[in-house]
């Protein structure tokens, strides 16, 4: 075995061996050499490690099954399966009342297509909220998936419909034969995604001829500074949102009720065309605003002032 | 005649009488009211009225007519044909270097469809830059619309190709028959146009069924908060971009080369839904950065740290 290691500096010598030493032990002889990098890359590993910026090189043919590995080990860790987080989760209106909850679903519903006879994919459904949804207007089948454990407990919980199967995996690792499904849908996931050039590769053969992607994301102007808070002035009010760092792509660690949380900032430029290059029509491109009854609230009244989500619709 | 009249208050009041006046010598019987509203709409009229957010009601019959009036009026107050503003105006990069000065050039060139016997219109021609590329790439004929009368001086004298045509005009007043372009393209236009809509679908009658649209524009992000300045640290440094107001469309009134520019702010949303629902697909949306050979300059570098830029590509 012909191994290259390098490390950044002295300051990360001790992690960085714990990790070269972690890594010996699961890839044996596969492992072909570390080589650091400026740019995120290892949120899919381990969230301590990810500072470090690393790049495993690996013999090719197992780069698979070693992502998997390491997915599996992220399942393991995220974030919606400790016991507090998932707590703090709960409490938050879209988990208590559901699509009702959400700011963004009265526009979503409008750009959702027809669900009757159709067989639904929703990647990272959480409580499944929206795979009842499909199946109460119509759909055929709904498949459900996401990493976390406790969240399809309770989206099983929840699910009347025995056309709902939930699958716990890591939605990188979703695997169908092509031409499987009619409509696939995503919420609120695809920022935490690493590699999302491959998985609109994977999504767009997974759909039939016709079949349509819909999915929600945090807004490239909400990831793209990293802290995702307002500036206040002094009077403690919010003065405006901070924009910073868009055009560079990768990892923001930014907090989400109270946790530390890994996601990946990308531009408008890529979540678009990449869709677009992978051979998607572009149908809807949206910024959704709460709707009337809700700007009672001045939170959400806030939400006019910059956009914080996007609503794609694409079709094959 | 039956004419209602408000106003806003007390404050408004002579400047208020003095547009009144003024529009009815213009209007005369045809004048049905005078209304106030909430937001934006009269910065085609006069910039120093725009300020008091009125919408005249006339006679539907005559109400492209004063429009017309209404646009010949801005041209010739129009920014581009005031001698301080021009000067500063042509002593930027842009001016002096043409396209090569233009950051976003390299990102718009792998863009712009092929020329060669293409009919070509370009809307806010400035200098020709564009419409001179058109013609060494091979195009037909090129039409080069704006409304500064010295722009288009210096555009006579750049261009020394016979097929290409000038026209002193406000874009929103183009008329040509259905199906006469191949190629539509537009820089830095169409944040100064009110109604968007109309624009484009004007645009998409006058091109021909294949025909692509092209244009630039200022990214949402930059004109929402208004300033289009940046925050500053205690150190006078660039700490980060302000965002603000997004969702609330309409005009901004902001400083280009020391010069109060009025400018109509509107979403990602509009811009590219607009475009959906008047029959267009989509087929790029970039956000230009920089090309590298500009990144050694300190502001140029600046310019990854938010978007300032939309490039668009549609298909009818």
């Amino acid at each position: 075995m012909n191994r290259i290691i390098k490390t950044v500096s002295d300051e990360y010598k001790s992690t960085f061996d714990t990790f070269v030493k972690r890594n010996i032990e699961i890839l044996g002889e596969n492992l072909v050499g570390i080589y650091l990098h400026g740019s995120a890359t290892l949120g899919c590993f381990k969230p301590n490690i990810s500072d470090l910026d690393l790049i495993i090189v690996i013999n090719s043919n197992i780069s698979d099954q070693i992502m998997k590995l390491a997915r599996r080990i992220k399942m393991q860790e995220n974030k919606y399966d400790h016991p507090l987080f998932f707590e703090k989760y709960s409490q938050m209106e879209r988990s208590k009342n559901g699509l009702a909850g959400a700011g963004e679903w009265e526009t979503l519903k409008r750009i959702l297509p027809e669900f009757q006879n159709k067989h639904v994919l929703d990647l990272g459904c959480g409580y499944g909220w929206h795979c009842i949804y499909a199946m109460e207007k119509g759909a055929s089948s709904v498949i459900g998936v996401d990493l976390s454990q406790k969240m399809l407990e309770v989206a099983k919980q929840k699910t009347k419909f025995k056309e709902v199967k939930y699958i716990c995996q890591s939605i990188e690792d979703v695997e169908f034969p092509s031409d499987s499904f009619d409509i696939i849908i995503s919420s609120l996931v695809f920022h935490y995604i690493f590699d999302y050039k491959a998985l609109i590769k994977k999504i767009y053969q997974m759909l039939k001829p016709g079949g349509e992607l819909v999915f929600t994301v945090e807004h490239p102007i909400y990831t793209a500074h990293g802290s995702q808070d307002w500036c206040y002035n002094e009077a403690g009010e919010k003065a405006h949102f901070p924009l910073d760092h868009y055009f560079y792509e990768g990892k923001r660690e930014t907090t989400f009720l109270g946790e530390k949380v890994l996601k990946q900032h990308r531009t408008l430029t890529t979540y678009l065309n990449t869709l677009i290059l992978a051979g998607f029509t572009i149908q809807q491109v949206v910024e959704p605003v709460p709707s009337d009854n809700m700007l009672h609230d001045p939170e959400m009244k806030n939400e006019l002032r910059r956009p914080m989500m996007l609503i794609v619709s694409a079709i094959k």
